[in-house]
């Protein structure tokens, strides 16, 4: 993947364009991909799907985008036509979760003459993809591509969650487990939505310093208590959260997560996200009025939504160089799993390609 | 209990009513609570807690109440000063689930000189109970006891659930697992939001004739296929229900319920209860848009919402009558508990004293 042994081909029909990637962030989910059996896509595949790139040619169905357009390719569709994408509900495009959009075996990709698999709809660890017009968003032509990469997923999936998804309100305590990227940006949106209290939850300490740089008030290490964390932010908090955002994808955390809010109307939400297990609870958890939800990437619509979070990134209304961590270039990327492995990083950026 | 052992003594201080029983109701958590093990207050107690009566006598503090008024015991208080009971999100006033009302120690219940425990801070199963000004509302002097005595539980548990915590909207497809008396109400609070489709699920077809009259429009007994029951579900509406209730208390059917929601936006209620096993589901499930939410007596704040629905009935606007399938004395209480076990009633009312 990373020694030129993969070739982005073009053949575009339809609403396809080719999109050269400039840059891409490394996520989690990448990860989940190569090594922990969670996507049964199959082998072999061109990883990422956090990226930000260059229109460089478009199919003939093609009406949104023209050549030397700055785009970020989208993991989640918006085709604008299905009921989903027409309810002000959800942002889960009926392409978003099947196989409509860019599915793997409709990749561009061949090496040595055989198919390689497209990840995600958008394959970002290429110097060229081909994506589909309705997972596409067009952005600020003034945009660096090498900082709002990162709206293409985990920055948008924690912010939305804290804002869409929990509906943070003004005045409220919230609780964020796991202070990845995907956490900080669930810190950074439950500050923009004006709670007063945040907790950030995390079992390696080094990353409360970050933490506070993104709005968290307070810091808890479950490893520094003897009870559980639940019951040591209930006792911090007359009773439990408002709001709570797991961040982890760990199913113990959820629950955790779930019993750590105030009963009557406590919110708690699924940002991470394992297929290994269950998640589970009593069901008094829920009986006593709180509820359970979750989101993928935060909720966000993906077309109407990402040109906007960029907006706000240049107008400095959001953060995202402050969540990267390392630079470095395509054929280091496993340099870069390595560091995201052993949590040393936040985001690492990734130069696929010179802009 | 039956046999005249009891005694209600009355030892009327602070904010205390004494009121005769004249009918209630046999529910579910009756059961749980003798069988099942799940309360967890202790033996000996005078269960019921279903019931409607009269006030004989009040203590001091008591300015709500005067002996002669027409009043229905709540299990869930509402105080007024909690900051659960000054919130508009829930009903969960503080004392409701703690011990502060009426606690099974606080009993003025005794038996040859020896306490008898309350439960759930009623005790309708006795021809006189003691309860606490903020877990009794005052009712319309006309309403009939031997009917409304079923909103001091079952009815507003499901109707409540459908319009107060799913909050069922206009034109929507819903389906409700279990057909006992909590279904049957959460039925006809679907049919009130204004449902297009209500689908009634029970594995005893001769419950859905009943559910017809209740406003169910389809019918699934999950025994009739091979399939699992979300899946069917999902066939017929194209992707799902918007909006699921679970009232059976089994979590292998929280589970079904959740799972025969629409991603993107459907909602899932526990309505029935069990302590004895953790509800589970995969994270896909909620990370795709689905919601899961309980609620405890419907959301209905208690003394506020009692003598509403009361007023419903009065006015015709809700079925109460139609649940009632038996009638029998106090002293006859096993048998309608075999009757229940069986499945062979919607609800017993128990002639408690005579009015």
């Amino acid at each position: 993947m990373a020694g030129n042994i993969c070739i982005s081909v073009f053949s575009l029909c339809g609403r396809l364009s080719r999109a050269q990637i400039v840059a891409s962030g490394l996520c989690h989910t990448d990860l989940y991909h190569l090594f922990e059996g969670m996507h049964k896509d199959g082998f072999p595949a061109v990883l990422g799907h956090e990226g930000a790139g260059i229109v460089e040619s478009v199919g003939p169905g093609v009406i949104e985008f023209q050549p030397g357009d700055k785009v970020i390719p989208l993991f989640i569709s918006q085709c604008g036509e299905c009921r989903f994408c027409k309810s002000p509900k959800t942002n889960q495009c009926v392409n978003a979760l099947d196989v409509g959009v860019m599915s793997p075996l409709e990749s561009r990709f061949t090496c040595k003459g055989k198919k390689v698999l497209q990840f995600a709809g958008t394959s970002t660890f290429s110097e060229y993809t081909v994506v589909n017009q309705m997972a596409v968003a067009k952005i600020d032509p003034t945009a660096p591509l090498d900082k709002v990469c990162l709206l293409g997923c985990g920055i948008c999936t924690g912010y939305g969650a804290a804002v869409n998804t929990a509906k943070v309100e003004p005045g409220s305590t919230c609780a964020v487990f796991g202070m990845g990227a995907v956490g900080l940006a669930a810190v950074m949106g439950c500050k923009a939505a004006g709670a007063k209290r945040i907790i950030a939850v995390d079992i390696n300490p080094d990353k409360f310093e970050k933490a506070k740089e993104f709005g968290a008030t307070d810091f808890v290490n479950p490893k520094d208590h003897s009870k559980p964390v639940s019951q040591v932010l209930s006792e911090m908090t007359d009773g439990g959260v408002d709001f709570s955002l797991e961040c982890v994808g760990n199913v113990g955390v959820m629950r955790s997560a779930l019993e750590s809010c105030v009963r009557g109307w406590g919110v708690s939400v699924l940002v991470g996200w394992t297929d290994l297990d269950d998640f589970a609870a009593r069901p008094i958890q829920l009986i006593a009025g709180r509820t359970w939800k979750g989101s993928l990437f935060g909720g966000f619509k993906s077309k109407d939504s990402v040109p906007l979070m960029v907006k706000k990134y240049l107008d400095k209304k959001i953060l995202v160089d402050e969540f990267i961590t390392h630079n470095m270039a395509l054929d280091q990327v496993n340099d870069a799993i390595e560091l995201m492995k052993q949590g040393k990083c936040i985001r690492t950026v990734l130069s696929i390609s010179p802009q």
